[in-house]
């Protein structure tokens, strides 16, 4: 996974932009002044000839490539796709990635101080969607003097805000690229992700959000997370990974403590994530992914209908072996811009590491990737 | 569903048997006395010619046919596929099913009293094994006066039970029915029983399992239930039942209540299932799922050898959009019992219910199993 034989970015900075007008959102609440973390690599052409805004996807942040502090510390989340020669060549693109809205990692969340009473917003902060993430990346954009974009791209979360990207400023991104991700979520995805909600609600610790400077409810978020990674991986991918093996000397404990490798694995990445993430913003992130729904939004019910609105070329990426956002639901994406005449380009991965895969089978996506993004700017004549 | 055009076994009766013995469990402790909760259908004949014992999956009971109390009322589990005239013929055959060790609903289990100490077991009673449930029903045949049987049957984790039979006792049950199951557990799902388990550990109820009389780690139960449950249906069965309905007046309520109609489904099967279910049971029926290893206990880690064993005839059942126990598994074991030359009968049902299919699709293998156990009945000359 790791590129050795490609540079990085190299150390970068962690950027932010306050954005004082107040935004309406689909909730109807106004919010503002919103604060917005962000990172950009390469150098901007024009107000956006070569821009490519990366949207992340629920844990994610802003930090998208290269390191903090020091060369080797804090690689970014999709530091394999993002760097000279890379997927997205920095010797020739303008990155932008922003943390999203809502979320707990440098742009204004739950955890911020609500201006109306000073204390953190907690549960009182707006349920957001992802047609309110857009918006504010739009204002973000806007103010760095950006009136168009090259490309918009993300994986899962993300993908479902470079489709948004696509239907509610159509024109703006000349691309969208939507990996591993969906027009609206399955019954069964709600149903993790309505788990893993219940799981943090009903946490001792949670005090109706109000936990901040306390006891965090750090069981609930755990399971939560343990649910998702479940969810992440593929069974033949857990299977290869851990298959029945035991921690310990490779005999039974009879006792409930973890006791298979997986068990293990689980309880590590329950614990980790527990230390980056806040409850709160995975409530919203979870409920943000259940609303979106493009049909819904912009067709009355009609994917097809919704997707006449869409002007920007659009790759869609599936992975074979991804159960969360199965190739399927990509299909019906296809499918329904094919229907509408839309100029489209679909390539189903085959992979074991299930949904996964968009962060770990960067190698098997760059070329795509790249000749897009490269066909995209000669359309554009940029 | 309903077979309102057969008849059913009518009102029965709920016995229980106490084996006074003491067991030699896997774990290596000794348990006894056993009280053990069964139920019998139909007429015996011989010392086991027509009996055919049925085994329940992690949440049955010995109440699988029939009706307590009144008739209507509350019917087995298998009611569907035990009486006159249904796959499971009582007028043909004598049945058997009993609760199985460390249950919660007759036979001994964490919340029975610990005679060491005159208090419920709680977390002290042993981690069982599918062994340790089998062996507790042979010595229950043992005490009716059975020394055979005709078949022995079950799906899910008791279909582990069925294959358990079929490997300890070989040559007792002259075939086996071995439904939605599976030689093993998948690393997929060892990691959701213990997120459920995680769960109810976690619980600030669960009080060390010492909750009995107090409150009781009601929250941690439902969660892991829910999570069940989302595994027993399929994808397909899910979008078919729920799709993204919403329950109230079809608005987004922007808030984290139930909103979807699959999450008010959840949580009505959480909030039910820890009415009628003892948590400590939960941890040790899924411990005793994820131990189950038909190859590692009887074959040195190769199935084939270990089915060398088996002297039954087989029949193996798996439902096409079952992911819990997938279709993979049954035609592992198919395909080990092929190697060894034994009588084995392959069925793949297709199907949309997921791992509910074998309570579910009853209709669709009612025949194949009917015709089975005819066959069984004929060869044995009974």
């Amino acid at each position: 996974m790791t590129q050795d034989n490609r540079a990085s970015v190299g150390v970068v900075q962690a950027r932010s932009l306050t954005l004082e007008q107040a935004l309406e959102l689909d909730c109807g609440e106004s919010l503002g002044p919103i604060t917005v973390a962000y990172e950009t690599y390469g150098r901007l052409r024009g107000r956006g000839d070569n821009a490519v805004l990366i949207c992340h996807a629920l844990s994610g942040s802003a930090h998208a490539a290269g390191f903090h502090g020091e060369l080797g510390h804090s690689p970014g989340w999709w530091e394999d796709a993002i760097g000279p020669g890379k997927a997205f060549d920095t010797d020739k693109y303008f990155i932008i990635c922003s943390n999203v809205l809502g979320g707990c990692s440098g742009t204004t969340g739950p955890a911020s101080l609500n201006p109306a009473t000073g204390k953190p917003f907690g549960i009182a902060f707006p349920v957001v969607t992802i047609g309110d993430m857009v918006q504010v990346q739009r204002a973000l954009l806007a103010a760095l003097g950006l009136d168009h974009l090259l490309a918009v791209a993300g994986g899962s979360l993300g993908g479902m805000q470079a489709l948004e990207w696509a239907l509610r400023y159509p024109g703006f991104a000349k691309s969208a690229l939507v990996i591993a991700s969906t027009p609206r979520l399955s019954a069964q995805s709600i149903a993790f992700n309505a788990v893993g909600r219940n799981s943090i609600l009903s946490d001792e610790h949670f005090a109706g959000g109000d936990y901040y400077g306390k006891e965090i409810p750090a069981t609930g978020l755990a399971i939560a997370r343990m649910i998702g990674h479940i969810t992440y991986l593929s069974d033949e991918a857990m299977h290869a990974k851990f298959g029945r093996a035991l921690k310990g000397r490779g005999e039974f404990s009879y006792g409930f403590g973890q006791e298979f490798s997986v068990e293990t694995y689980l309880d590590h990445q329950g614990s980790k994530f527990v230390e980056r993430f806040d409850a709160n913003s995975y409530l919203l992130m979870t409920k943000a992914m259940d609303y979106f729904d493009a049909a819904q939004s912009w067709g009355s019910g009609s994917l097809a209908q919704a997707l006449q609105r869409v002007a920007a070329r659009v790759l869609v990426l599936s992975f074979s072996s991804d159960w969360l956002f199965p190739p399927y639901q990509s299909l019906e994406l296809v499918d329904a811009l094919l229907s509408c005449h839309k100029d489209v380009t679909y390539l189903q991965v085959e992979s074991q590491a299930g949904h996964d895969a968009f962060l770990l089978e960067v190698d098997a996506v760059a070329a795509i990737l790249g000749r897009f993004l490269a066909a995209t700017a000669r359309k554009e004549g940029a």
